[in-house]
């Protein structure tokens, strides 16, 4: 069991217990799109537009149909990072096979210590979690001394499942930048749904980098998190999602996918 | 991959798209309190009431706060299966550690070949399944030369795994009894938020017998299924939940206690 701090638990649980609405319940769930797995197993056509997943929140990360390239979602704006290196702005018509989103709000700030690199920072966050069985939507605003990011080139059909099309991502470095990390913290029991542990994507703040993030060093940034304490699943009536490969543990996959360097 | 008819899932397919609707995507939504992983550790507490949780669906199953007994939803009317064999109807102000639901719409009718086993029907209602990667709402109702279930005794705290409970659950058997089972079917992918594969209750059509279903010998019945495309996951704010370790793999300690025979 991972570490946490009882009496922040409390203090937390009482918080959330006296803002409870029907309201408030809505916007602290998770809202996703097929699963990870699906995506794991080369399901990458178009299963939802963008309009009709942003009336479930205003912040996440995904990807576009044909699985091309990363998608960040932050204050209701879509970017798409391409595997070129481009960044552009994204219309509510795009497609998505997969995409996690919350509306964020911003119930907790914590300060890193300087200097974090990605492992680091990992171990700091996860020990400051009020409790490791919800899901928290994590924003890092920061100054980077250097951060490492990739995106994933738009693929035609047949499919190929994502590890193969991984090896052909495109790696990009930037040093001295200033950005903003968008993703979420998942419990460990959503394996096969979603990505335990963290999965953040980096928009920088010209907006002109950005991309599925790998490793970082950070010089100083503020940390928000939003704990979110309901999950909704879509799943799609799609023959590519119906059909899929979706009973094999695609663990060791997600792991190369989601970590892989050059 | 599990078998499917290609045909049937088009056709499947194409009727849940054309009748797609707000209204209808929340009918189509699984709901549940808790994970059964935070069941089998012992959280037993009561995280929700009947009340609350019944403005999601009108059929399902779970159990009661402190583990007292089976649950039974059918039909809005929600069922006690006693560990001392008893059977009554509940008031909304229950309350639940773990519960899931749906609203139940009939939208295929199956009809199974005489004289099955459990084992034997689980094998044949899973090859008539449009596709492995939705979650089925099943009712079976029927004629049953044999029927073999179980209730689980009520626990007071500290509460012990659900592995260790079961030891002492109480088994029955009936025969010759006309009945419904009532419960899910679901993908593989939820492993550690809810049972992979069939999950049943019993309840006797004179109300007198009822429990978690372990086995039977089903003279002649019928099979309605209700295939669910959506799954809403609510995580209690309750102390016992945020700090249950969730974080191992109870897969065996599940299919001891789910299947688990005198």
């Amino acid at each position: 069991m991972r570490l946490f701090l009882p009496s922040a638990i409390f203090f937390f649980a009482t918080q959330l217990l006296a803002t409870a609405s029907v309201a408030q319940s809505d916007r602290d769930t998770l809202f996703q799109v097929s699963t990870i797995d699906a995506l794991l197993a080369g399901v990458y056509q178009p299963l939802a537009t963008l309009d009709e997943v942003l009336t479930h929140g205003d912040f996440g990360l995904g990807t576009f149909a044909g699985l091309d390239g990363e998608l960040i979602l932050v204050a209701g704006d879509i970017y798409q990072a391409a595997a070129d290196g481009t960044v552009r702005k994204m219309p509510g018509t795009a497609a998505t096979p997969f995409i996690s989103l919350t509306w964020f709000d911003a119930d907790e700030q914590l300060q890193p210590p300087p200097g974090l690199d990605y492992a680091a920072f990992k171990t700091w966050l996860e020990a400051e979690l009020p409790s490791p069985n919800l899901t928290y939507a994590v924003r890092v605003d920061g100054q980077f001394a250097s951060i490492h990011y990739r995106s994933v080139p738009a693929q035609e059909p047949p499919y190929r499942p994502l590890k193969e099309v991984a090896k052909e991502q495109t790696y990009f470095k930037r040093e001295k930048i200033a950005g903003t990390l968008i993703g979420f913290w998942c419990p460990s029991y959503v394996k096969g749904l979603n990505v335990p542990g963290f999965h953040l994507h980096f928009l920088s703040d010209d907006r002109a980098s950005a991309g599925h993030l790998l490793d970082f060093s950070l010089t100083k940034g503020k940390v928000t998190l939003d704990p979110t304490t309901g999950w909704t699943l879509e799943l799609p009536m799609d023959k590519a999602f119906l059909r899929a490969n979706l009973g094999t543990d695609r663990a060791e996959a997600l792991h190369a996918v989601e970590q892989g360097k050059p």
